[in-house]
């Protein structure tokens, strides 16, 4: 019987099954839940569909609080958590398991009393559902890979982009200081046009005015965005490596002149 | 007779002969629709040569039915659509045979008596004429194929890239919207910002004014452009695959002389 | 006597001789020129220092002048251009003679007597004095022969461009030429927003604001900029396969196993 | 004893010994110097903890001149200063020294009387602590690496920058000056358009406005963009060298075992 739970709720090899029709309703019911969530920030909409967006909410907390509970009882199931009782808590820590506790939560806080201020923030944990769609996207899984494996590069990448971030505000904010005493108030101020600036964005709410800043401004331009490009160039190569598999073509051996696939 | 007229509307490969000479006479005439349609846009212009216009427009129209009709007809000479009825038929539904129809559709449709309404609307059709050269275009030819070929990575970016900007946009939206009700009025309103800065286009008509919501946007801006760069990096490594063929021609080695693909 | 003026006018290869001091002279002379040029822009210096920059431009001149006589007279010795008066013409329609002939026309122009609107963009012509730098630039070769080499590339990348950019901007200005009559006047005005926004420039100073307007937009841009870096992606690998140099380490061919340099 | 000091201040291998822990106290003493810095450009926190700060400075200040002069006094022991008085002078002549030197030096001008302008120009030199890090960010060292790899290619992409930069910067001078006197009113002005166009940083705050200024700053934008991202990735090229080690590696063929290295 538990077995029979863990099956239809893990994912399903061979469509068709009442574990693939099962996959397929919870990915629509999530997508559903994050539309309602997008939809229900458009203010006509909200007053107007009010009570359908409550009733929505209501339902599919509760067949996230079902799913949630199978999952934590049917875990055992799982090889890694078999052990009983210690087995569904090792489960119920895993990232994805937390995602799903933290999806419905927000819904029971304010039986248990929770003040106001702190329910608004707690909303934003309505976002997790969008995480939830996780467990089925392959595409994320490819994404989670690829940062891991680059890992090192893109630490070095982002320590490079601090470091040159930090650099260039402090440097910006005393040459445009004076100037423009509101716009480039303090450093962190001046590290959203280090950001704006360095990243190409460019908004143009903020932007040196002084010959000098213009001349740091431009070299900084000039020079920074090559750094700024790192992390991207780094996350585009994992990315053509996991994804263009057609380079793993046959490459042969200059020693044996045999074939092989590079992995 | 029908043979004849079938080998001139297909592409010549010999320049010079009567077919080619078609060629050149479409390619020229859908230049100048399209160049028409890009004047007609500037009021002055079109205020002055109306006449002109709609005179030309119609020129060109009874040019292209004549074309449309005669490549239905003589589409049985296609091997693929041989069959009598059937054939045109089939040929009919190809997407050039579609695009050659909808270009001219729009000069037809208020004969049969349509809202003025529909019409402003259809005449958005005759932007279809731009696609007309297509067929002799091989570059577009080439976008198609790196498209077809980087379907899957393609589809993983563009997941991810939706992914990234709803996401971002949602949590943004729950920072911002406060402090600026009317610009971050909802979550689509907020995906506006997120494309803008997630592409480094950056209009400057919409950003964050609040400390919590720059620091998410700058980290957003960081993080993010990576991702939507990959799309970019996609399709350029296509075009270069496709367009840098010397790259994939056989290298001959100057002791042995046998020839080798470079992997 | 002619042989050692073409000696000393021709690039030096060994520093510290004649020729190699006269090359120097001439380096200098033309940076100071275009240094000159952009003083002469700042009003303040304009004004403060006319008449010095008057006599710099009669002294510039004066040597380029005998510089271009000599070149053209020397050019004899060339074997290209051995031929007496024919030769010396064939040179005097080469780039690089044209452009030092641009260079000093606009001075000798008003002896001849032309009215002062024309002069006024004669002046631009000046500017050419910045090209008589390439013959001494070797990136500018090195770009130059990029170019050479990815013409059939980068003619795709362009064409392909201007197709997406004519056809956005049409559509663009379909949908907001309504809302912003103003602003997207036009297509070819539409064109100005379609750039700023596929090469993600985005002054600002132009930007969709229908909920349909924003929604194409965003497509366009997460589609479109892909298109639009193809050109500089082509760029960039035609200078890496130039500069780096690395990259010609030795391969060894699988057949006879010996080693050979790429070309 | 001085070999003694000599190993304690040199970057320490195995973690946990004392040379590491003076390591870690002066990579935290530093870092909080930097978040000092910044803090301090925070008016209320400035003026709420002005004492603090004047006392956390003085105390690092000590710190750092001890630091300092042990490194002088210790250089003897490295084999490349060993030289007495000659070696220390050689040492102190060493970027690092310097840096160490000028990061302290702010602080000790005044006793010997300097005017209060020079003096808050000098401040600045504080910044050198976020340098003093440098001894120990392995990520730094990568970037001093690759820029020196990469010196000939960088040099030839910043003469074409510039060259470009000059180039579209003086054309569209004097084609938007007289419609913008004030905006482009010189060269140098126009290239902070220039600069913020072609690294597609768009501000906003300076665009052209005439027909022919849009067109040369479309073309400029879609053709310049691809130089101005050479510097970027000839960086990005060189770094995922240092970076993706992994390529590098001998391969093992499955078949002879023998292990060769990718070209």
């Amino acid at each position: 019987m538990r077995k029979r739970i863990y099956q239809i709720l893990s994912i399903s090899q061979k469509p068709g099954d009442l574990s693939w029709w099962v996959d397929m309703f919870l990915i629509v019911l999530i997508s559903l839940n994050v539309a309602a969530i997008v939809m229900e920030s458009v203010e006509p909409i909200r007053l107007k569909y009010s009570a359908g967006f409550k009733a929505f909410e209501t339902f599919s907390v509760i067949l996230f609080t079902i799913e949630y509970v199978l999952r934590l009882w049917a875990a055992n199931e799982d090889a890694r958590y078999s052990k009983p009782i210690l087995g569904n808590l090792r489960f119920a820590l895993t990232p994805l398991a937390i995602i799903d506790l933290l999806a419905i939560l927000p819904f029971y806080l304010p039986m248990i009393g929770i003040d106001l201020m702190f329910l608004r923030i707690m909303r934003l944990f309505r976002l997790f559902r969008l995480f939830k769609i996780a467990r089925y996207i392959k595409a994320l899984n490819i994404m989670n890979q690829v940062v891991k494996e680059k890992r090192a590069e893109l630490l070095v990448a982002i320590i490079l982009t601090f470091f040159m971030l930090l650099l260039t505000s402090t440097l910006m904010y005393y040459v445009e200081h004076e100037a423009q005493p509101d716009r480039f108030s303090s450093i962190p101020e001046t590290m959203w046009w280090g950001i704006a600036t360095l990243t190409t964005v460019g908004y143009g709410d903020i932007y040196p005015i002084t010959a000098l800043g213009k001349l740091l401004g431009g070299a900084i331009a000039i020079l920074g965005i090559g750094l700024f490009a790192l992390p991207t160039g780094i996350l585009a190569s994992g990315f053509s490596e996991h994804l263009g598999s057609d380079k793993a073509s046959p490459t042969t051996c200059p020693h044996c002149g045999k074939a092989f696939v590079e992995k």
